[in-house]
Parts: C-alpha cells; sequence; structure tokens
C-alpha cells in the first residue's frame, strides 16, 4: 500500500510538532507540503525535515496541490471554516486541531457539508482520546464494573500564559474545551448544562482574569463534572481525572507516577518528581498514536477518532460556559441536532 | 498535678470507643463516671474498664456528680442543649461530640451562655483538627510559601449508611458538617454561600435519598471549595483535601498510602492496599490526640481546639446546606453575631 | 489500679524523649524518678516535667529507690549490665533501650539471670516492633496468604553522623541491629549467617568509615534478607521494608506516602514530600505505644515485646556482622543456648 | 530519503512483535522478507502484514536477499553466531536480539569480525536502554548531581515460566542478563565480580530451580548493585531499579505508578492498579523507539545504542554468574579485550 502524501497547514509551535511527528515518526505517511501565510517559516521547516516538500503561502493552495491526499490543519481556529470545506470539497481526510471552527454556526455549516458526503472525513485532534491512560480509563467507565459513573473529577493546571491579550473566556474556549470532550466520550453522553464560578482570582493572572476557575457540567444522564481550570498554577502542566461509580473509583494523571527521586532540599530531605511543564510533554504519545491512528484510518479510507460532530458538541458547551463566565448563571446548552456518525 | 476526673454521656460506637480512649491511653486522665439512659450498657462499659466508676442513668446527674471535673459528651446531638448548659452552670469544662446542637437558635443559646462565663469552657468534637496530616496542611496554608490558597477539593466518602432512615439532609448534617468545620479552619474565614448539586443518585442508596452530592461553598476572601460528600461509597472510608495556592499545592489523604501489596487478582496481577472501613480507624490517632488535648488544657484551666462559636458557625453552614439542597438554590450564609474566642 | 511509679536511667537525647513521654502522653504512669551521671541535666529536665520527682547522680541509687515501681533504661549500652542485674535483683520491670549489652557475654549473663527469675522482667527496646506499619507487615507474614516469605529488602538511611569518632562497626551495632532485630520477628526465625559487602564508601563519611553497607542475612529457613544501611545519606531517615512472598509482596515505608505539595523549583515545578529528618519523629509513634504496653504490662505484671533472649540474639548477630565487616567473609552466627520465653 | 528494506529472520513471540512493528507504525521502513525454519508460520505472518513480502526458510537465504537492506535477528541465540556473521560479511545493518551468542567464545568472533570492518553494524537488543525511565534514571545518574552513584537495587520478577525444562541457569542467562545491561549501562562501568545466592525456592517453581535468585554484582569503581530475579513470581512483571547516590536517590518503575482504582475487595474496599502481565507491555514503547532508532540510524549508515561489544561483556558476567550459582562463590569477571566502539 503507498504512503499517504500529507499536507500540513499552519508551521506554529503545534503545526511544527506535527511536521517533525509526520517526518519522521509516523509510519506509512509522507510529509509532501507545508503551508503557512510565513512562508519564510514554513520554507526553513521543509528544508529542515526533508526534500521534495513543496511550500505554499495559501493553505487553499496547498489543499489543491494534486500530490496532497489528506491535509492535517494546525491554523488558527479562525480560518478553519474557509479550509475545512475546503479539504471537503476535494474529498480529502482532514485532521483538524481544536477548536473545530470558532462558533456554533460555522461549525453546524462544517457538519452539514461533511455529512453530505458519501464518507465522513474530518477527524478533530482532540488528541487526549489517544492517550493510554484516558483509554484506560474509558474502558473501565464503559465496563460498568462499577456500575454507572456518577461523577467525575476533572483538573487542568497550566504553568503560566505569558500572551498579554489573554483573556478569561479563553480558558473556556482554549482550556476547558478539553474537559468538555473527555467528559461527553468518557461518560458516552451529552453535557446539558454548564455553570462557572470564578473564585478571587491569582495574583499571577493579568487584571481581570477570572483565573482559576471553577466549573460544573450536568449530562444527561443526570452524573456531574467538577473542572478546575487554572492557567497560572505556576507549577507546570497537571491534567487529572477521577470517575467515581456507584462501587469503585479510578484516577489518572496523579502527580506521583513516574520516576522519583530524593534530595536534600533548603530544609531537609525530601522526595518528589517533575512535573511536565506543557502539554506536548504531557501528550506526545498521544498525539503520536492519533496522528498514525489518522494516517491509519485514512489510507484505508476511513475515519476515527472524533469527528465534526464532537467539534460542534464541544463548541456548543463552551458557548455555554462563556455565557455562564459573564451572567454568573448556569447556563442550559443546545443540543446538536445532527446524529452520531455510523 | 492530680489527674483530670472524667464523666463521659451516652455510651454509644462513639461514647464506647472515648471510655476505652480515657481508661486506657490518655494521660492525666481519670475516668470516675459513665452516664446514658441505657443504663446496663452503661453498668457494663463500667465493669469492662475499671472500678470504682459511678454510673448513671441520669447524664444530669453525672454533670451533677461531685467527683466529675469535666464532661465528654457523646449523647445524641438532640439533648446537647440542656447538657451543654448544665455543665455551663457548674463550671465544667466540656468536649461536645458534634454536632453542638441541632439548630441555630439552640446553638446560639449555648455560645451566648458560655460568653458570659469568666472563661470558655467548651471544646467541639472536630476531631479532624487535631489530625497530623490536616495540621500540616493547614500550616502550609498558613505560611502563604505559596501565595493566598485559592481553591479546596474536598472529598469525603463513607462505605456505606445501613440506617434505614437515612435521609438526604443528614449528608449535609453528619458528614458535610465535617468540611465545613475544615474549610473555615484550613482556610481561616467564613463560608458566605452553600450551593448543593445532586448528581444522579447511587442504586446503593435508599430510595430518595442523593447521594453522592457536590457541593460548593464560597469563602468570604471569595476562595471556592468543591465537596464531594458520598456516603454509599461501597469502597470504604476516603477523606481527601486538597488545597491549590496561587503558585503550588497539597493533598492529604491520597488512597495509595501507607502499606501496598501485589497479589494474584482475578485477572493476573495488582498492586494497592486497603481503604480503611470508618473514621474510628481513619482518625484513630486524631481522637486520642484531641481528647490528650482537651484534659491537659482543662487541668491547667483552659480550653483548645475548635469552640461553642464554630458549633455555631457549622450549624449556620449546613442549614444553608440542607436548604439548598431543598430547593437548588445557592444560599446565603447569615454570619454568626459572637465575636471569635480570644 | 494504682499507676505504674516509673524511673528513668539516662537523659541523653533518648531519655529525655522517655521523660517527657511518661509525663504527658502515657497513661497509668506516673515518673517520680530521673538519674544521671550529669545531675545538673537531670534536675533541669525533672522540673520541667512536674514536681515531687527524685534525683539520682547514682543511677544504682535510683533502682534502690523505695518509690520506683519500674525502670526505664536509657543509659549507655556500655553500663546496662550491672544496671539490668540491678533490676533484677529487686525484682523491678526494666524496658532497656538497645543494645541489651555492649557483647554476647554479657547478654548471656543478663539472660541467664532473668530466667532464674520466677518471671520475666526485661524488654528490650526494638520499638519498630510496635511501628503500625511494621506490625501490619509482620501479621501478613505470618497469614502466609502469600506462601512462605522467601526474601526481605531492608532500607535504612540516616540523614548523617555528625560523631567525629564513628567508625564502621558502629554502623553494625547501632544501625543494622534494627534490621536484625525486624528480620527475626517478621520471618519469626534465627539468623544464621551475615556477609557485609562494602562498596566504595561515599565522600560524605569519614575518612576509612565504610558507608554505605550492603549486607545479607541467611535465615533458618533459607530466607535472604538483603539490607542497605547509608548513615550519611544526606536525604533524611528512610527506612524501608519489603517481603516477597510466594505469590505476592509488600512494603513498607516508602517515600510517597502522606501529604505531597507541588511548587516551583529551580527547573520548573516538581512534586513531592518531606523526608522525615530521624528516627524520633519517624517512630514517634511506636516509641508511644512501645512505652505504654510496657506501662500496662508491667501493672499487670507480666512483659510483652522483644526480651533479653532478643537483644541477646541481636547482640550475636551483630558480632558476626563485625567480623564479617573486617574479613570480607560470610560468618556463621552462634545460636542462643536459651529457650524463647514462654 | 528511500526507507530501509527490513528482513526479519526468526518469527517466534519477539520475530512476530517486531514483524507487526516494523509493518505499521516504524518510519522509514518497509519490511520485505521474513524467515523462519517453519516456513509455513512465516508465510501466515507475511500474508498477515503486507504484500510482496519474501519468504525464506532459510535464514541465511534471506541475509543474502538483494532486496535486503538491514536484519533484525529475533532468531535463537545459538544460531546467532552463523547469522550475524553473514550479515556482517554483507555489510548490512543488524538488530540483533539478545544474547548476541550463547558463549564468550562465539561472542569474541563476532566482535572481531565486527571490529575489521570500516564501521561498525550490530545492534543488540538490550530494549531497556530506549525505554524513557531507564533513559532519565541514566540522565541522572550521569549529571552527578548526587555525586557519584554507590549502590544500585534490581529487581526483576516474571509472572511465571511455563517451559517444563527450565533450569536455574536459564534466570541469568535470560533475565539477569538484562540487570547485567543495566548495570554497565546506567553507571557506565564494567561489572568486576558475580556473586549468586540462592534463597530457599519458591514451591511454584520447577524442582530443583533456584528461583528466586539474589545476586550481588561489584563494579570496577567499587560500587555494588544488588538484584532480585524471581522468575515465578505469580504476580506479574515487574521491573524496578533504585540508584543511591552520595546525596540522592531516584527510583523508577515502582508500582503504584499510573491509574490506580479503588473496588469493594472481598475483606473491605482496597485501592490499586494492575501489574502488567510481560516485558511486551511493560517495554512496549521502549521496543518502538529502540527499533525507530535502528531504522533512523541504519538509513543515515550509523549504528546506535549497545553494540557488540555489550553483547560480548554481558555474555562475560552471565557466565561468571552461572559458575557462581554452580559453585555458591563470588566469581570474577573476566573483562572483554576490545575497546568500546568510537
Amino acid at each position: 500500500m503507498s504512503p499517504l502524501r500529507v499536507g500540513v497547514v499552519g508551521v506554529g509551535v503545534m503545526g511544527a510538532d506535527h511536521v517533525h511527528r509526520l517526518a519522521t515518526r509516523t509510519a506509512g505517511a509522507e510529509l509532501v507540503a507545508v503551508a503557512d501565510p510565513d512562508r519564510g517559516r514554513a520554507q526553513a521547516l521543509a528544508a529542515d525535515v526533508g526534500d521534495a516538500i513543496s511550500v505554499h503561502a495559501d493553505p487553499l493552495e496547498l489543499v489543491a496541490d494534486e500530490r496532497v491526499d489528506a491535509v492535517l490543519l494546525a491554523s488558527p481556529g479562525a480560518v478553519h471554516t474557509e479550509q475545512l470545506l475546503a479539504c471537503l470539497e476535494r474529498g480529502l481526510p482532514v485532521l483538524c486541531e481544536k477548536p473545530l471552527t470558532m462558533d456554533a454556526e460555522s461549525s453546524e455549516q462544517v457538519v452539514r457539508a461533511e455529512q453530505e458526503l458519501a464518507r465522513p472525513l474530518i477527524q478533530v485532534g482532540f488528541m487526549r482520546r489517544f492517550d493510554p491512560e484516558y483509554a484506560e480509563l474509558r474502558s473501565m467507565i464503559g465496563s460498568q464494573r462499577w456500575g454507572r459513573t456518577l461523577v467525575l473529577h476533572q483538573i487542568h493546571r497550566n504553568l503560566s500564559v505569558p500572551n498579554p491579550r489573554f483573556r478569561s473566556e479563553m480558558i473556556v474556549r482554549d482550556s476547558l474545551v478539553h474537559e468538555v470532550d473527555c467528559a461527553r466520550w468518557l461518560l458516552g453522553e451529552e453535557i446539558t448544562a454548564v455553570q462557572v464560578i470564578a473564585p478571587a482570582p491569582t495574583s499571577h493572572a493579568l487584571e481581570g482574569v477570572a483565573d482559576p476557575q471553577i466549573t460544573i457540567f450536568e449530562m444527561a444522564s443526570g452524573a456531574v463534572v467538577t473542572n478546575e481550570v487554572f492557567v497560572n498554577s505556576r507549577t507546570g502542566y497537571e491534567v487529572r481525572c477521577e470517575a467515581v461509580g456507584e462501587s469503585g473509583s479510578a484516577i489518572i494523571g496523579r502527580p506521583g507516577s513516574g520516576i522519583y527521586t530524593t534530595a536534600v532540599g533548603e530544609t531537609g530531605g525530601g522526595w518528589g518528581g517533575r512535573i511536565v511543564p506543557d502539554y506536548r510533554e504531557r501528550f506526545a504519545r498521544a498525539y503520536d498514536l492519533e496522528v498514525q491512528a489518522w494516517v491509519d484510518e485514512a489510507r484505508r479510507g476511513g475515519v476515527v477518532g472524533p469527528g465534526s460532530r464532537d467539534g460542534l458538541a464541544a463548541t456548543l458547551a463552551c458557548s455555554a460556559g462563556m455565557e455562564s463566565l459573564r451572567t454568573g448563571a448556569k447556563i442550559e446548552v443546545p443540543q446538536t441536532p445532527f446524529a452520531p456518525r455510523r
């Protein structure tokens, strides 16, 4: 079977990471094109990882490139709609980094366009679904060996956010969105209401930014999910999830796993380990597995993992979250009108 | 210094535990009297642990007993008011198991009566304040080495509740009450609002009982506390607390501490440890330290630990919690009018 | 039942610790006398914890004191023989800090003198037998739920040893001795051979001191025990034991138990906890339980825990260890001729 | 750059695993041939993973196959010498599963043949060197942030060994060999002496088989390594290593990492996790990284990781171990005469 010829759109931090992944540790893929409005950057990256890689300043040109079998979109969310629609039109499998698009309307437009095709083409980059620990947790929940799952406790901490234009809403849209997808996927059901509670903020956040945030999801079955998102935690990237069933519970992502050391501290000895600084290290394996699965399935003519409908559902829940953040009230989440992928 | 002659009122599970504690592992105390409406039970217990122990069917008779220097109240909450007032009248130091009393009005009556005395006499049995792990956590919070503490996550699970008349409110009054006191004590401030969220209940709870419950406390400083209380968890007694500061966090009570074993399981090997079945094992050391501190301080003419005002504050927060459970709304907590103990 | 009137001999670090324990947190005991060649120190300590406490410069005077019901020996090992024999002569229960005596000959003399009495009187201060984790491990081994126990791995690290006259043998006599007693007690059998292996020493030890030491015990049943003793580990007091059975294993004393925190480290965030600096903190509870058990049993006319024969057996094994350290050879351990206590 | 065309010799458990790895999750590799004396089995496997894969019954035929750029040897150790020499003769890069060969003489022959070539070609399958936790441990040791490393404690447990012809020596040759390589690689020095101590064996081992075994390595620097190898542990695959430095220590492979669950056990609740059943799960990532690194480096004309000299050194240490097992004595390890790879 010939390799899948992949084009990558967007060569920022995430896109460059994917370029290296495709070029050096993905089986069955051949990186054939990159696109970025910053053509020089794309050029330099292409030169770094191979030869005979086309470079485009215009992403739509890459989508139209005859050599490209499939597209990995790592461009900003604001330009996803146009690029996704172009991929669908050409019938190209596409792995789209989250968010699917920036609002419900455009997400619905994308889902509708995809559902009109003979077969689905879009995988959304909720990489946690490919993380082995998350997968084990989901399988445990699905087995019902502890009965129904009643509660999830999710924690999401980042070291810091240097962006000087950062606003409270971005915590919902860019960070909580992962918890939204995890809750839906782990429990296999929709979020029906979202309530954001803002504690007195840390002094390490920008003036006016509500960080941390405590968020409550109500699920269709009546299950409840608590979330802490804290993007200026100053400690590192901590992502944990505890699922509580009728007769048992499970936790993933505890600090305390892995290697630990003892050493002389300032006030006597201590034991402990390192907290990973960011998502690229924590989810390195998940990203590898995600992209490999996407390539494998695309070569077989199929698609796996979270789809455009999941991207839309995440957008709907996050929109409700942003409204709750503004108003302080619990907000009902409108349900997507589309049927799940067969 | 002569030993403190202690009388114990109530010889149910908790009272009998205290009787053994005072008789066999508390320094400076002499158990001189026990009282219980079930006189036979009190008689049997007294005979078991010593000689020359007076036995009373009427608790007030014990309070009036000339040999008694101090009283440990382990009677049902409904009779606390009368018994506490009797102790105050006789000027006896008293260690009162929680709750102080059953409602705010009677709690205020007790606080007022005590504040009219020359010196405070009441210690309330919030034993967690004497647990070494909780004490270490509080000291870490108080040191502000990670700045202000913004969030607490508290988890409280019991194995099961066999009581056939158990009702949802009891989760608030008898279990959440400990989290109420911990939140106030750890953070050093009052709870200003309580919101109870009831997930779809476990099938192991009685029909109509909301178990588990997720409860949110808003604190005076703007800190937020999330609580899970799950009294039919089927796994054991799990009490955990995570404090999240501006640049660090700490957890106590993790499962995973202590001894662990590996063994052949049904589907291959596993590692792990036992979860303690109940509070008496988990907080054995805390109870010992609590009673020893009470005895030591009473012999010196003083009182330590949580006082009647803390008991009243807990009652006020739990009353708000019960109202939130009924209405689904967030309820403001009225603040106690009394000044803290000097 | 009247309290046990206790005299403490030796008010160094360990003795002073016991004086506070007896005076403030042991039920049923009354501290009535202290003795130390440094009379001023004894005087100051006595004044600190009570009144009406006799102070002796001569330990044998304390043993002869009519008010003393029982003696706690915390004097240097070199004077134990004489003091123990005096206690036995007066028929006083005695809790003797390890070592029982400094050599096998004198230990045998003590055991013989005790066995001639109508009832045993000596408890040796191997406090780990009272540590809850060690007790749980022993009970697990004894249950044989994993079959026979084949191997123990014991680790014993101290922060540092400031003593400028410290010699390699002291690691065997003062530190390994605890592992000797644990191995015998956990496995319920005698050590038959000892081999000490000395790695290249740490640069933090005194010139010429073999630290760390790896020691192998062969047990009567064929079980094997590995030991690491490292008294200048620079990290703190770490005492661990892993027992390996035919179909399971268990570990106690892992770093990683208890509270842990996350914080900003020099090179990014880390998680972890404190290592206790010394044995007094690690075994605080064990010491309390040890002394309480000694007092309780002495008041009933009995004796519990490790006895003089265990002290002798430890001396025999440590003597073999010291010879192995000198010669590099595996040394057989002579077996004590005395029968175990009934 | 064109992909590396790989032939796999041997399609037993390990070989079949590598065939799937090369065919589905290794970038830059193309599986072009498989060989196995059991031609039918090789045929079936080839059909399973691709088309246009040549199948050989004779491994030397595969080595001579013009399409083959590089060879992965997963055949039994007894035929390695001949196959390795054939690869060297043809100038083919080869990844050889351990052991390099069955005895020191043949290993030396292979090393000598390779050293006569212009460039090295052999990588030996000590996959642990590619495990992220081992790599982190080695980097910590190498940094000397805790000074020199004085002691390693290595533990290696297998669930069980069903082989009815299993003998004690195989524990040394097939299991301890990994610890031999880890000790050499982690500490960066040679083993100078090996002593095997055999506890009374588990009743789950075959009659006459010494299982578990405690083995002591003395290293050139004076560091000491303790090893427990227990191949019928009945609990699962547990591989741990603790490194003890002059002012700190580190552990990898603790049970207790990763997901854990709580559940109702037979005697009340417990918490814990699964122990992986075998090396293929524990070292899945290490194998992937090992093969990817081999492919990447072979395409660049180089070789990485452990080489033939490391295979020889392991053979020399294991031979000493087998002699110690027979005699009970400590055996000096002869040092390889060959210089390390440049």
